[in-house]
């Protein structure tokens, strides 16, 4: 680490949050206005934090056509079946409606981003056509299907069936077990018509081809559920109790051929299997990349949450006041005190700098689905697994320290932070437990370079610096050379092992810890790039704005220095002197970033109906 | 750092839950049968998540009328009025309390803990004959009524007044505005009858004499609120909706000059104040004491709580399996992976630290309160606070960690993991914001080192360490280092700013957070010693029992050593290559104490009834 200047300790700049808002919002202003619009209307105002189970389930219901009526929900879908083809507003209509009740945000993604989605992805024209617009306005309400009681995480082993009958031309979908049964669906219990169902894919001949998705429908249009549809309500939840989860069993349920999503590999009348992609496992991801967007939203909704936190929590800190200190009239308010700020304002600055990577992930995945740049699906494919993961456990710790900083007022319901709290709990499991997944771009990680010859410990590093733009920070080096380093002990690892004789498993099992290591030090390096990168634009354009951005910037660089300075340390990356320097630069930052800390929480633009939190309101 | 011997990874002997049970039961064996058998009566069955907030109130109430029948809320109390006298049997009592409804839990330690606990503390005999009886039997329920909505941390400078009228001989009790009403109390709004308040002592030449506590009745014994007492509900909480929280104000009511607890401060009918206890700071630590036996049962509670997060997490680990490894027929338990053990078994670990620290802080209480070492009550006191935070940081970190760890199952309610989470998130903040406390901790310690002359750096780690025994570990070493020198650089710093004419507010500003790691970095030690100290005494008696817990000993240090690793390097308390051999030594040791968890969770003895977790039970 270059030894530092002189740390600044000059106020920052003051500045207009609408101003900033308007970074925030950038290109898709127009449907965050809209959306924000759509939610500050009398309908949209909150249940009472006891409703029933059932009056929640009906608002989220209520509305999720109320948003599909507006348009918002097709703005993922082709023009023809009423959308805009906008995967990018689409994103930016769910972040602000993130800002509203999360269960109605997870209903919105399970009809519009997964159910829809689903289709749109793994269907062909004549699906689309036959689905996407009664999707799109909500008519035909339905669900994702892919989660077994048995098979969550191993997706790949689930043991649904749908067998092709050639006699009938039909498949056959069944629940062989108990444990077959999808669990945790949601829109099923009160609302799904319909759902995209994951099923091993079995010929007459006995041959499985893998995972599949067929659309089976669930209810008749009076809501009846269907002979051989079983369908069991999940019952009381942690949070999201808007959400309508169940568990659906099948029983030798028929439908005809075309249910079957076979973009990526269907049957023909007579029964003959045949797939555009050869390998069964390139097969499987392609068919379960339908999570990819749903992951993405997933972090997009973690975002927003925690952002509502810290504005609750900061407006909060502002406000109230205990204790007296010098220099104040009457007591102190609690952001004036270091501990406090040290609490919130690294997750401030945290929470730009996750928008700011969010908007990143956002981009690539367009310009990977749009033709421009389709080599980079896997960079993407790893990014939203690790960037989901860094995301919502980030909600979670910001929730959490928001609620503590709120002492007492942040344990009533009216004041929000319990639903928050409770209903954001499931993001880290959601879409892929994030162990799980960390692991998953870990290994893959690890695979891109040894194709890439195992020779250049960079390879990993580029996928996922290709648009990096102007970094913009010297320790921005440090988070760089630590994902080479964590890359090269792992395949020096290797090496040494399989020259000891030890057998796969060992091998294998010892790396987990490592992999898990890497994945971390990869979205925490693309976050502090594109976060770097988006903060040198703002310098660019604002040069006020840009000094508050720059000062996040560094508060969110230091912190993950300060916690990790262990590593650093050890491998010489840091000095002893520069280490024990860490924590008081951090706290001096702390303290320039408050006086601005209502401010950058006024930012966000979060309607006051939606936040609805008295401690938080003027 | 001592480089140690090659790490044994030999499997750890299979041992008996039921013979560790009996060392975690200890002394109190007797009570936790005894409570273990109420609480497994059909009448203690949960209701069903979804049950009302009237239903879950009634029902924590009844729960308490049933544990005060059995005698167990009075074994606090003197035998006079039907108790034991018994502090350590009660905590034991509340301890296994825990395992249930944490209503029922915080519901209990208001009525017996701080209602009866505090007019025993700061009443006379006469207070006591009047109410105990009726308070340990639940004829009388009633509130602790400190906290005020303008006033929690800063107790002191709380608002109600009761100003004593020497014609009448009455105090009358007001709250003078909207922030003065009693806030979050407990008990208060549905049962309680009467409560102990504390309010500015004012005599009639209006002079103030500081906070003292009242009993003030609020209710008739037809349950009718008395005149000038206005009581609001708190409504809905993030959880422990069981427990009936509200507001209240005093209207000008008058109670008899007797309504005050007077052993720290009285006034005689003439309206003269007089108090064994000169200065003004003095006597609110001795009247606001009541907090430490409060901050210790929320300490128990907490590390009860975890260790029911662990047996449901520990038990459905060992039997979910996903995914194949190499090894295992069928697919691989998720303890099987190294990933998961490391989420786990640090926290295991912890909780049989916690289980040990906390019978160490309970016995030296009770040898500070029954004369055998009344010097030690600022150390129990400073022990109390801290401990109270680490255990239930703790207790919110491992619970997090277990809901996570179960996946969607952790997020279902019936599986319990989300009351668990919501019940004891408030227990940071209960009886002490929990960053308050530790920086008063912090303070105190240096208070402590200054009295002593300022020039033995030991004197800090001697106010928690008289009592220490055995610390059986060479890297107990490090960490009472760590406590000497984080005090010697906050001194220095003193020293230095002093120097440089710093101003007094600035430098108490830039102490907070090194006082915050000071308060850490004591309670560490003193729980790693006190656990130390207790696995010394089972090696003694059982060597393979104290073989395994030596091991959980080791993985709690070792995982604190990994997580402050930068903190020891930075002053070459440790080298590098100790420092990178820390993360493999914490995974072998996870990877020993795995086989044994689920004996460690059975251990506990949480009784099946109290568990009730569908995804936990055989």
């Amino acid at each position: 680490m270059t030894p530092s200047p002189r740390q600044s300790t000059a106020p920052l700049p003051a500045f207009e949050p609408a101003a900033l808002q308007r970074i925030l919002d950038g290109e898709q202003a127009p449907v965050r206005r809209r959306v924000r619009e759509i939610l500050s209307r009398p309908s949209f105002r909150y249940l009472p934090p006891d409703a029933s189970i059932d009056d929640q389930r009906a608002a989220a219901s209520a509305w999720c056509r109320e948003l599909a009526d507006e348009g918002i929900g097709a703005l993922i879908l082709p023009a023809e079946y009423g959308g805009r083809n906008d995967y990018a507003a689409f994103t930016a209509a769910f972040e602000t409606i993130a800002f509203h009740d999360i269960s109605l945000t997870i209903k919105f993604t399970v009809q519009f981003g997964l159910w829809a989605g689903s289709i749109l992805l793994l269907g062909r024209e004549e699906h689309h056509r036959r689905y996407l617009r009664d999707i799109g306005s909500f008519a035909l309400p339905g669900c994702f299907a892919l989660t077994e009681s048995g098979h969550g995480s191993n997706a790949r082993e689930l043991e649904t069936v749908a067998r092709y009958e050639p006699a009938t031309g039909q498949f056959i979908v069944n629940s062989p077990n108990f444990a077959a049964g999808k669990n945790y669906i949601g829109n099923l219990v009160r609302d799904g018509r319909g759902a995209t169902v994951f099923a091993q894919l079995e010929t007459a001949d006995g041959a499985r081809h893998g995972v599949h998705a067929l659309v089976v429908p669930l209810r008749d249009e009076s809501g009846n559920v269907l002979p051989g549809v079983r369908i069991e309500d999940n019952g009381p939840k942690m949070g999201e109790n808007g959400v309508d989860n169940g568990r659906v069993w099948f029983d030798n349920v028929r439908v005809d051929r075309d249910a079957l999503l076979d973009r990526f590999g269907g049957v023909a009348a007579d029964g003959t299997y045949n797939s555009p992609i050869k390998s069964a496992g390139a097969r499987f991801f392609a068919i379960i990349s339908a999570l990819v967007g749903g992951r993405i939203s997933i972090a997009a909704a973690g975002v927003s949450a925690a952002k509502s936190g810290l504005a609750i929590a900061v407006r909060y800190g502002e406000r109230r006041r205990q204790f007296r200190t010098p220099g104040f009239e009457g007591e102190t308010p609690l952001l004036q005190y270091p501990t406090h700020q040290r609490r919130l304002m690294p997750l401030l600055a945290n929470a730009y700098a996750a928008d700011f990577a969010l908007k990143y992930l956002v981009r690539r995945r367009v310009e990977t689905q749009d033709g421009r740049d389709p080599a980079g699906t896997r960079e993407v494919e790893l990014l939203a697994a690790s960037f989901k993961a860094w995301a919502t456990w980030n909600t979670t710790r910001t929730l959490q320290t928001c609620r503590e900083a709120c002492g007492g007022e942040g344990y009533i319901s009216a004041n929000r932070l319990p639903a928050l709290k409770a209903d954001t709990d499931i993001f880290t499991t959601f879409e892929g437990d994030n162990t799980v997944l960390m692991l998953w771009v870990g290994r893959n990680l690890l695979a891109v370079t040894e194709k890439a010859g195992g020779t250049d410990d960079r390879a990993a590093t580029r996928a996922g610096a290709s648009h990096t733009g102007a970094a913009g920070s010297s320790h921005g080096f440090l988070f760089e050379e630590r994902e080479r380093a964590i890359l090269a002990e792992i395949r020096a690892d290797l090496a040494r092992l399989s020259g000891e004789g030890v057998d796969a498993q060992e091998t294998a099992s010892r790396q987990q810890m490592r992999l898990l290591r890497l994945a971390h030090a990869h979205v925490e390096r693309v976050v502090l790039q594109q976060f770097g990168a988006a903060v040198a634009r703002v310098e660019n354009d604002d040069p006020a704005l840009g000094e508050v951005l720059r000062a996040l910037h560094e508060l969110c660089t230091l912190t993950l220095l300060e916690e990790q300075r262990g590593w650093f340390l050890e491998r010489g990356l840091l000095t002893p002197e520069e280490s024990r320097a860490l924590p008081e630069r951090v706290e001096v930052l702390c303290a320039r970033v408050t006086p601005r800390a209502v401010a950058l929480v006024n930012a966000f633009g979060i309607p006051a109906q939606c936040l609805a939190s008295p401690i938080a309101l003027p």
